[in-house]
């Protein structure tokens, strides 16, 4: 475990243990299997990330309440929810070192859960009466179907540009990083400018978060990744590095990258001359400068607020962004 | 046509265009390819009953503006969310006629235009404003997913029973019929007895609905269902006039069904043996006996509304609900 996690763990271990408290009283379904089904994923040792920054945004803005890890708890849903449904459309086999929902379950009820988790995490969320919150969650949800779909479209496509490429993850991602943290100055009650900037850093935070996640599945060990490294291009998505070093590459290395990408089987020996080439043509740097970019955004956002814990952890959650292993 | 259907036509064609419009403007996707797969099953002929019935219930109840029909498409997204990962599932070929979304634009593209749906309906539903129908909207959502859910984990099951039946039926297409009934009634403000009675309506007319649509996949003609009579028993659903016969086919009859059951790729000679016997044990009977129930009970609550033409027409589409062959 890095420094930074340990750190992050110390902090917000109490807050951990009330989301998970949530996650299981408020999953509530009326059949086992729904249970059974979501819960394999729920419970599989998720960073919890998205309810953590509704908590601590929270009560950076001055508000704690019994209510807020419930309410928090429909963001994990609500990822969840997305992740069931991804990995069916991709045809996943791992996620989080363990075979994925639908390989146990089937596709059809693994949708069909997918579609309850959506529904629960937003019927919990008209639950706090507050229509600008119900209003952030549903057009966040609706944003981050089209962010799927829009990759979906890109896939294997050679051609996709880097605002395309900003324009899917900061719907699939980053929207709802970003509602969770304006969903924790909502329920707050906030003040504007505190809304703003939460909002903001979230925006950002969304954006580190997976472009990390993207440079990972080039760099990651597998083991601790919990997925293959590779996985991404395999399945046809082609991420920052690689859309960078195409927009680069000429001649012989250009044709072999594109033969790697058509080549949904490609050995790892293929794989290791395609990081060889990242590398070559600062795929990998320009994106690590790009989500380090996003994460001095992250963090200034955050200077308004005076010096806290809250502000301590949400500083550190910017760096473990980038700076994390799996 | 059925002269009901003519009638019924004739009464509502002004609000079906303006619901026509409503859907839409209110689709409005940021990817074209959302609006083609969401609008080749959305405008394929829908017989926009649920939007109607919002529509009708808040008129009866005294309301009408230029947002109800807006709220009403809501109804019918949901719907149709439903009916496309349905296909999906059901590995179904054919719906009103044509082919199904998912043999155009794949399954992945119309799994997430699903999810889109679902949440654009959602979010819509949240400009109400109205914390009442966000609460009976999404909850709604919630339970149709794990009626689907039981209704698969119940496929080819001939063990199932008449209260099993019910309760998916309830969940998977009643609770979103009664659903929107209530929701015309909460848009209105109705008093609370205005807005039971339209719930219980709504209640037993989706009851209606959903035990004739199952009597039609066995009575109906394949062209004017605008899919394959017996396609719920090829899907592996097991309906109301099969379960009755179940539980009173012993020996060779029961024998005989059982393995019609089992057989997904049963010979035309078969369904037209088993058809007989749905009839000699009263299946058909038996089931149509019970819409025809719930059809008096729906009809029974609009005695609490002065006579008016909206009191006709909803008396009218129950009498429909049942009597009609497609």
């Amino acid at each position: 475990m890095t420094g930074l996690k340990q750190k992050l763990l110390q902090w917000v271990d109490p807050d951990l243990a009330a989301i998970e408290s949530a996650l299981l009283q408020n999953l509530d379904p009326h059949l086992e299997l729904v249970r059974k089904t979501a819960g394999h994923l729920i419970f599989s040792g998720g960073k919890r990330l998205r309810p953590l920054l509704v908590v601590l945004c929270a009560r950076i803005c001055g508000h704690e309440s019994d209510f807020v890890p419930k309410f928090a708890s429909t963001f994990e849903f609500l990822h969840t929810a997305t992740l069931l449904h991804d990995d069916v459309i991709d045809g996943a086999s791992m996620r989080r070192g363990k075979a994925v929902a639908h390989s146990i379950y089937g596709a059809p009820v693994t949708v069909l859960v997918g579609d309850f988790l959506l529904a629960r995490a937003l019927h919990t969320v008209a639950e706090t009466q507050n229509p600008k919150i119900i209003q952030v969650v549903s057009q966040m949800t609706e944003e981050m179907s089209e962010g799927e779909i829009f990759q979906l479209m890109k896939k294997g496509d050679v051609h996709i540009t880097e605002d395309e490429y900003m324009d899917i993850i900061r719907r699939k991602t980053g929207i709802l990083i970003q509602g969770a943290c304006r969903t924790g100055a909502l329920l707050a009650g906030a003040a504007e400018a505190m809304e703003n900037a939460l909002t903001a850093y979230g925006r950002h935070l969304g954006l580190v978060f997976q472009i990390a996640d993207d440079l990972l599945d080039y760099t990651a060990d597998t083991a601790e990744l919990g997925k293959t490294v590779g996985t991404d291009l395999k399945e046809g998505k082609l991420t920052l590095p690689l859309i960078y070093t195409l927009g680069r590459a000429e001649g012989a290395d250009r044709r072999l990258i594109e033969e790697i990408i058509a080549n949904e089987t490609f050995a790892r020996s293929d794989f290791k001359f395609l990081l060889s080439l990242l590398e070559k043509y600062g795929g990998l740097d320009y994106a690590e400068k790009k989500a380090a970019g996003h994460l001095a955004q992250a963090k200034k956002q955050l200077d308004i607020f005076a010096p806290s814990t809250e502000r301590e952890i949400l500083l550190t959650m910017a760096d473990y962004a980038l700076n994390r292993t799996s």
